[in-house]
């Protein structure tokens, strides 16, 4: 198995809601949180918060720029301290930066948003050796039917909110158009969330995880809509595709068609090498916010991952 | 029947996508009218519009203020010379209306909106005794199967750009999320599109169209949200009501769910005048521009309306 992890114990977790200000469940949660009986675990503290009040404020994805993108550029440049020039993401991620990044403790991130994708829940991990992590999705995964949470894996850091902590999983649910509540997804998240934290007090509590075999999806592909030769949207995504997130797709499956009715496959698109071609899924199909990122949908390369045992501080 | 209206030939039809510059499907339509083979009837000059082109760009419901609002302004106050000052949409507004009110022939106008409700195919007119549009409807619905196109009279007039005609419909089609364009809404929409030519084709050609009784539903209360003390939204559409537009409603059914957990009933927020409670249909159940307008859905009372014989230049 992977190299060994620090697997103390977990002593607080920030749950984030409006990372991106138009996704309500997220945001209604936190609400809900601070303004009622507060989110609890028994072994360790729960902080709810809003990433991004002023994108909340506005009930859009963002004021200036995408917060979910600036964590890395955070650490990394430092920013200098012309701020006021600094677009407000830019600021709020220092600042969130400042308030959580040097924690002693071991510290959990949990990310929530939600998609006008059908999705279903969606827990996203960014390296498939985040054994810590992958172990907290594989909990969760197994309080619901087959084939109705998914576990996704980026591949690489976007500079996420989750960057500030050694551990953190987005949670991702839809469908839900953005601007809207929907109960159903609102339920879905705050079990997600609960789990999360059951899972968390059971590690705390000294619980083994054993070894096992988790299904995974890592995002490869970004796949763009058609468009004409003024870079505007030209097409749509094909009936046979849409809702069908985390259903495989083959280089003859069709993903667009056109304004005037042409049909689009996905090998008229995307060369997908011939070792992948039976493991590839698309995710996250017709997320609005990705409209304005050229990405219609993203390809992902199903995998199984082979997790070690899990216990407070056993990983090996 | 009502009084006697004028049923000339109808020469001209002027549809508007993006009246609302995030409703991708109405936007899209026009687009490929406007960039493939035009959108045409056999009887009348069609033109195919964007209504809004800075909130299409910026892909939000408006720049300054919802432009489907405006028209009664323009008209009524003229609008002073100050324009520099004047929000985005009162200018486009009263552009729309120097182009194209002053038509001295008989104009027809097909406004195309999208929502995130669950409202299937709705057909929005101004009055119960707009005849010659309540057919137009009729001719609509009949291709469609029971309970899946609906006719809404608003009661009164927005100020909307239907407003620039003598009669004009609204064809709003969803659920679809703003920002996300489906091929089965924009399908939808396409099909009443041309089902609304195929109409004023027909009666162009002198085709009858007999007396008849229509099924409409009349807006006449708008619900907002449980709010707290600070006027912060403090629940959501309650499973039973989500999705469930033109269903009917009683004083005990369950319209909210608030954050805590507790079930809101109709009664508890509304009071139904006893002689219209078997009635009461909710429509544009959660809807994401209304929550701006503090609106979680609009109650409509079904009414059936009877409609004179129309033909060319007949309506008594
Ligand atoms: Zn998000
Ligand atoms: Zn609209």
């Amino acid at each position: 198995f992977g190299s060994m992890q620090n697997v103390n114990k977990v002593s607080d977790v920030v749950v984030f809601g409006g990372t991106h200000g138009n996704e309500l469940s997220g945001i209604c949660l936190v609400k809900k949180w601070l303004s009622g009986p507060p989110l609890q675990s028994a072994t360790c503290k729960v902080t709810a918060t809003l990433c991004n009040p002023e994108a909340i404020r506005l009930c859009r994805r963002y004021k200036d720029c995408d917060i979910n993108r600036q964590f890395t550029r955070v650490d990394i440049n430092k920013v200098t301290n012309a701020e006021e020039n600094l677009p407000y993401e830019v600021k709020r991620a220092k600042e969130l930066f400042s308030q959580y990044s040097d924690y002693s403790g071991e510290r959990i991130i949990l990310d929530l948003h939600n998609t006008t994708a059908n999705v279903k829940l969606c827990l996203i991990v960014e390296k498939p050796t985040d054994y810590f992590a992958l172990h907290m999705c594989r909990y969760i995964q197994q309080h619901f039917s087959a084939d109705f949470c998914h576990i996704l894996l980026q591949g690489k850091s976007y500079g996420d909110v989750r960057y500030i902590a050694k551990h953190g999983i987005g949670i991702e649910v839809g469908p839900q158009p953005h601007g809207v509540l929907r109960a159903d997804i609102f339920d879905l998240q705050e079990k997600a969330v609960k789990l999360s934290l059951a899972f968390l007090d059971k590690f705390n509590n000294g619980d083994i995880f054993n070894p096992c075999e988790i299904v995974t999806y890592t995002q490869f592909k970004k796949v763009d809509f058609p468009r004409d030769h003024e870079g505007n949207i030209a097409g749509m995504i094909h009936l046979d595709l849409q809702d069908r997130d985390w259903q495989s797709v083959s280089g003859s499956s069709m993903v667009f068609r056109t304004f005037q009715g042409d049909n689009v496959t996905l090998e008229d698109v995307v060369k997908i090498p011939d070792e992948i071609k039976d493991l590839v899924y698309p995710v996250f199909v017709n997320e609005a916010s990705y409209y304005e990122k050229d990405l219609a949908f993203w390809l992902t390369k199903k995998a199984t991952v082979a997790l070690p045992i899990l216990k407070l501080n056993v990983l090996h």
